[in-house]
């Protein structure tokens, strides 16, 4: 016992004495992604994007990638970009190599939000001089600054090939959506994690009841899902997800792939980690298989 | 139909004439990680390892931390690094903050199995002169390595609090399996995704009912998981970890904690972006709670 002990404490001090020349220390070496700050002029100010890319394959120079435009950049650039870069590589290759752009925040609820709203979470209306709400409705505008500022400096300084995802959670959520619904042009797939339904009394529920009619979401794909939200606070988050999903079933649009999970043991914070993967894997779902069979 | 689509060619050339000037471009700050080399003289070679470590807290300089010790750190250090620092985050917080150690291969057979074999993965012994399983064998080996180098770098030259996990898929999930039942006084908890026990004629299931004996792993915390291995090859994969599961519910042995999943949908590649993720939730169930009732 004596002696176990005393090795035990010897251990790191001969280790000190032996070892400590032969170690070399460094700075790992994440793969590359650049910052851009962009000067908008749609939204009169700088906005900082995160753009991750696929390394350069000196046997394929031309190749090109899908785009995942990413809201909340600060939050879930890092995740998604793993993601990618993982699930693309040769021997996981269930997805393709993409390019992800994290579009970080400088006034969230402005820019993701469709409508200027002031009835709260619970269906209040929220008249406090400052709000955390204020300013909302900027959601048309943000899409511009993407449509007409974001998307083509993408196009002119990567390799994009045409298909592009835009994905979101929470206000992003229904960002995403809004945009399917509004601007179907702009985008191939959506992802919408616990998009906040709630905004503006269910006003993104009603708009898709209206806007999505036949052939207006041709070859598109969407993911949405939701967490624990609706148990943990009593509110209509889980029965909002499912009268979207009882929507979508009902209109039968021909040309609109959908699929929704719901994920009741995770919470609105940590549900990012799982659905982000799953959302992923049903856009190319149909990838394993056409790539191993060229 | 015309303006439009000269709308659309007009916008990016406006866009590189009038924004140009006004775009910055910088490379992406990643939190900092080390590349530490270290010169074993146990195993006679160079060992590269990655360790990612909290930002430091300036209000809580003396803030100690757990560490995860990550085999195949070339594969899976930075989607733990990733997940360790998101599910960490103040607004997300069920884990806490961690330093992830990610220990890259040299010879990965030799170093995460522990006996010398040549039956391969079908049962049948593969006498090949060149055979991708030699060297085999190692793992005692490798296990000096941590605890005798490793360990003793790491709680000298990082902020380690003493609660340390051994994480490993496939010949790593053997690898931490083999270390809880060999060397119990190592690591608090353990993660064994899709762990190979099919192993020379399943030598680790062998050992674990002959090792896991009372008060053998007291306050002991182990996740095992696989895909679908076993339906996809037809091989005993999944019965075997049914067999370890079965194994440890027998036992009933007090202070050992234990959850098995099994990820039907994933494969043997995919497995580790869910598991990780499970297994850390698993591991920390009761952070949450614990952590918002200080």
């Amino acid at each position: 016992m004596f002696c176990n002990s005393l090795k035990i404490r010897l251990i790191p001090l001969l280790f000190i004495t032996l070892q400590s020349k032969a170690q070399k220390k460094t700075l790992y070496e994440h793969t590359a992604s650049d910052v851009v700050t962009i000067s908008s002029r749609v939204l009169n100010e700088d906005r900082k994007v995160y753009i991750h890319y696929p390394k350069v394959d000196s046997a394929n120079l031309n190749k090109r990638f899908p785009v995942l435009y990413l809201m909340d950049g600060e939050s879930h650039f890092d995740m998604l970009s793993q993601y990618v870069d993982y699930l693309s590589r040769w021997d996981v290759n269930v997805i393709p190599e993409m390019i992800v752009v994290g579009i970080t925040n400088t006034k969230r609820t402005r820019d993701l939000t469709p409508t200027q709203s002031i009835i709260n979470y619970f269906g209040q209306p929220d008249t406090a001089t400052v709000s955390w709400m204020k300013p909302s409705g900027g959601g048309e505008q943000f899409l511009r600054f993407i449509k007409e500022e974001l998307m083509p400096y993408v196009e002119l300084n990567y390799k994009t090939q045409g298909f592009n995802i835009f994905a979101g959670h929470s206000f992003g959520g229904i960002a995403s959506i809004y945009c399917m619904l509004t601007h179907p042009e702009m985008f191939n797939a959506y992802i919408a994690l616990s998009p906040s339904l709630w905004w503006d009394k269910e006003y993104v529920l009603k708009l898709t009841d209206k806007n999505l009619v036949k052939a207006s979401v041709l070859n598109k794909k969407i993911f949405y899902s939701d967490a624990s939200e609706g148990v943990a606070d009593s509110s209509s988050y889980h029965t909002n997800l499912l009268k979207f999903d009882t929507l979508l079933t009902k209109k039968e649009l021909k040309g609109l792939e959908y699929k929704y999970k719901y994920y009741p043991v995770e919470t609105h914070m940590t549900v990012p980690i799982v659905a982000y993967y799953d959302a992923l894997r049903f856009i190319y779902k149909d990838w394993e298989n056409s790539a191993k069979k060229p």
